[in-house]
């Protein structure tokens, strides 16, 4: 039995412009308030550069600027090798649906080199997962309902002067790792300014920076336990605000990203 | 008199490709160990993105991936807006020299408007920039003479467990702050894994990324007073670490920065 995850990241190949686009659908598994979740968006990019037959090693970074909303149905992903080097390679990609760009971005990936390795900073602190309650998210969130989500500071029950959320994360159905599902969970922090403001209000990811510190080893031995992830804000104003978060697999630190949100304050 | 930035960041309108292209060169005021610092570059990006006539409002995100070094020379930025927005602006770029892609990305521009604010993190402790002596770097380090650099903690005089660096930072000459000038500070922390080691090693930056907080205001408020920069890593291995970091003006945070840094073992 497929994964929906495995469903929503899904592509067929287009025999359009040398081969470098493959399409997409969305899936309303993943569905956000306005358009797909941004996380699936990018976990269908990082999928089909995996598949790519000349992606070299794995991936190390990725950056994609989500331009427009993207709407229910089928979307084109253009891949483009820039350059590989022998132990990186650069891609830039396109997301167009009906003709309009919607989005873009850029990756690296390459092959890790044995070297000089010290993991410097430290999970937070977190009781055992067992002992954190399971939230539900509203419906509107749909994508929410793919994942096993138990906060353990900064859930959205109340206003708090700290936009920290610490959180056990996997997928439900439980699946193993692999770098998509990484992915995906660098955007799975609901927006900062919803913590600060203690509510829903518009908002959206402008750009989203991940970059992948886990190796296959790494992500073969998380399998399908929860991650834990947490995310915080810099600075709020002027209709933008900063997010730096932390996914953790145990001891190791599976990845940290960076993003730019928009938001609007409440009518 | 034009200052030193303001020669290495200027560029000459090329009439190629309907007008998206334009032309730099490098200057060697800010070589490198190996081509031009890449804050330099990534400045001369951001200035001819404000200075290109379709431009909307100012810069609020640059990604930038170095995909191989930049020969000295004249170098193409071809400059290409995917879609304009309401209040925001995608851009993408490449940087072509001798027929070849040596880096590309993207950049968000966008209108700040008037909405709820808080700076929720606060800047490093640090003395005033007068009780801290500047320090020297290397002469194969040539950018790094054109600012003026006080170390309150992290500096390259030994090892470390912490690769936290704090400093005081200015243009040398003083120079008014603007984005540009910004986003080239974004990129003047050595790399992280030189203090874990306590030596210079070959490293290099892979992709940067940085969020522009600071409004116009702010910028003339700054003036050419020095910043106060942070930069820490969270993970060094397998020939990678990151580097996330902030730039602050007293308690106004300018900017926020997360790069992907390369790195071999000293032979």
């Amino acid at each position: 039995m497929t994964h929906v995850f495995d469903e929503a990241t899904a592509v067929q190949k287009v025999d359009a412009r040398d081969g470098h686009v493959v399409r997409a659908t969305t899936h309303p598994a993943y569905n956000n308030m306005v358009g797909p979740f941004g996380g699936i968006t990018a976990a269908t990019v990082v999928r089909s550069l995996m598949d790519h037959p000349d992606a070299l090693g794995e991936p190390l970074a990725l950056t994609i600027n989500y331009a427009a909303p993207i709407a229910d149905g089928e979307w084109d992903l253009d891949l483009v090798v820039i350059r590989t080097n022998r132990t990186n390679q650069h891609w830039t990609f396109t997301i167009d649906q009906n003709e309009k760009t919607v989005a873009t971005g850029t990756a690296v990936f390459g092959v890790r080199r044995d070297t000089w390795a010290d993991t410097e900073q430290s999970a937070p602190t977190a009781p055992p997962v067992e002992d954190v309650p399971a939230v539900d998210f509203p419906d509107f969130i749909a994508w929410a309902a793919n994942y096993d989500t138990r906060f353990v500071v900064g859930g959205l029950d109340s206003a708090s002067d700290d936009s920290t959320s610490t959180l056990w994360l996997r997928d439900e159905p439980a699946r193993p790792l692999d770098y998509p599902a990484l992915t995906s969970m660098t955007d799975a922090f609901f927006p900062r300014v919803f913590l600060r403001k203690g509510t829903y209000l518009p908002a959206g990811t402008i750009s989203l920076t991940t970059y992948f510190h886990a190796t296959n080893e790494e992500l073969a031995a998380q399998g399908s336990d929860p991650v834990l992830a947490t995310a915080r804000g810099a600075r709020f104003g002027n209709g933008h605000f900063d997010q730096y978060g932390q996914i953790w697999g145990g001891d190791v630190l599976l990845a940290t990203t960076h993003q730019l949100v928009y938001y609007k304050d409440a009518a």
